[in-house]
């Protein structure tokens, strides 16, 4: 951070949120720090937390040992006192405009007459996408905790009776090691599975291909991994289909080098597919670090390229509307080679 | 909405979200829908959603029938592309500041050249903040199914023997019946309870007062309540703080009455805290609606007024740092009288 801010001439760094139920992820990354209101990353000086008081004692023991506590309901006008006491006069600052809100804005700029806000969104996400060895020591503990509980919970499935009873225990069994998930798990049997971003419902469990999306987050990263089983009997053609799309992800895995560009690699997807192209209704990977999805974006028309120490996934899918889904879901570490980090089998599982 | 277009000569409302991770709570009110995507309601007209393909099966089960289904990639250009398919050239547009970032904001204004912005954030809120008969029904019946829970896990209390086993069984008893939680349950022993926003970890509950802060999303509404427990044997002075701060919050429930000035109750609570004041390090309630933290805010300066068929919590509390906390945490509903939601015991339990 200190380098963009050297390079791009810019005074100091200000990320914020002031909604609990979002986090802002370039204080997450950068302070270890979860909770609500500011980062300030100042130009070649220490960076310091501002905290309201309910949050004060959590600042103090993030990574950024230095915390002031603040007035959350005169937010901005906190932010200008700390800002002069500490003596930042500049008035050029990196901010995040995915993470910044038009009413902070507005607020931001009356309280700091003359700022000019420079947006380095992107730079953010570009420094986080490629993962230092520490990180990457985190984030493979993380997989081998999330792939047990993974494996726990298919073995276990013949006792669910819905899709609630199957999500609720991935997230229980998580929960009771004091993790969290890095997103609400889906399981959508039957029909539903159709839908990528369904939401299990306390509903029976339909025969059919079932579709589990499961991660965890782990000391601030999130994992990501989808199996997809066949509650029933599955006839010829779904056992073809199923290992087909296998085939394709397999394939697509073993090809990625070093330096592919990410759009390429989504089309050469498409063609895998054949006629089933049509049926993939989105992008077939993406980044992993403290948020689910960062960059590399393996999408279409994307200019992303892969480079050593990114960590992302692979994940084709075949949805035919109202009918069933599949969906197979890796995450890799990219070093000389791609190494897969969830490692819970991918042969069709019937149970 | 149609009402605020008309009376501030706005030509649509715009609300959106493109992380699937925070939901726009205005598409959630308005619309029913959760997923990523875009909400219009154009004056005089029926509203419609916008939605990337793989959420547009869930956008056309919503309350709003009408979807498009666009490319995510290119958002705004999509946009643009639908409001002009469906006729809709007037420029001024109804947006909602809070939920509305800088770097959409840019994308928005490159391709609909000339729009003109107005927040409408706090009309939404105020709109939000009175609830109809059928969001009263569906709100109740939250509140009787987090009630179960929460008892539930208070008489198995004495089986858990981590944080996290509280706080994960919490979530587990609520999803297994298909509902979300309406925020990570806080389960706080002995000294961690001095956080109000503490996060349970895989850690020995501690003896000593134990915040447990809970709530679970029904039907697209959050419920929230609040009870601390005694781990171990209290001694008198203790037993004697629970039972004033119980007291001074019963008060506060009694006294409650229509066209109250919140900022004015915030202010009794402090007078009632009497030398335990220095000790309350947040506001003393706020309104819960689809999001859990909403209108009326019950704090310092607030201007808010108490009005029939408003839903919000009054939940004061005495934090020592590094030493002990307590919060109790009632969700009220007001009529004529202030009726209590959460009807969990406050008599201090020993366990």
């Amino acid at each position: 951070m200190q380098n963009i801010l050297e390079k791009k001439n810019l005074d100091f760094a200000f990320f914020h949120s002031l909604d609990s139920m979002k986090i802002n992820p370039n204080i997450e990354y950068f302070a270890g720090y979860n909770g609500l209101g500011a980062l300030v990353i100042p130009k070649g000086k220490s960076p310091f937390l501002l905290a309201p008081k309910m949050e004060y004692e959590k600042a103090k023991k993030s990574m950024v040992k230095k915390a002031y506590a603040i007035d959350k309901k005169r937010f901005f006008d906190s932010v200008k006192i700390v800002l002069k006491r500490s003596g930042i006069k500049g008035k050029k600052i990196a901010i995040d405009g995915v993470n910044f809100d038009l009413n902070s804005y507005k607020n931001f700029k009356k309280e700091l007459k003359g700022i000019k806000i420079k947006d380095i969104s992107l730079d953010c996400l570009r420094l986080r996408q490629i993962k230092t060895e520490k990180e990457m020591q985190i984030i493979k503990k993380g997989f081998n905790y999330a792939d047990k509980i993974l494996k726990e919970s298919i073995n276990n499935f013949r006792d669910f009776k819905t899709e609630s009873d199957a999500s609720s225990f991935l997230e229980y069994e998580t929960k009771k090691l004091g993790f969290d998930v890095s997103f609400a798990p889906i399981v959508a049997s039957g029909s539903n599975a159709s839908m990528p971003h369904y939401h299990p419902e306390n509903i029976k469990l339909k025969n059919g291909f079932c579709v589990i999306d499961f991660g965890i987050k782990y000391k601030g990263y999130c994992t990501d991994c989808t199996r997809t089983i066949y509650i029933g009997k599955p006839n010829n053609k779904e056992k073809e289909v199923y290992n087909f799309l296998l085939n394709v992800q397999k394939n697509l895995i073993s090809n990625i080098k070093i330096n592919d560009n990410c759009g390429k690699i989504y089309e050469n997807c498409v063609k895998s597919l054949g006629k089933y192209s049509k049926y993939l209704i989105h992008g077939i990977g993406h980044g992993v670090g403290v948020e689910i999805h960062e960059l590399p974006n393996l999408s279409l028309g994307s200019k992303d390229k892969i480079t050593e120490n990114m960590i992302f996934t692979v994940e084709p899918g075949i949805y035919i509307p109202k009918k069933f889904g599949i969906r197979i879901e890796d995450t890799l570490l990219m070093k000389k080679k791609a190494e897969i980090l969830t490692k819970v089998s991918k042969d069709l599982l019937i149970i």
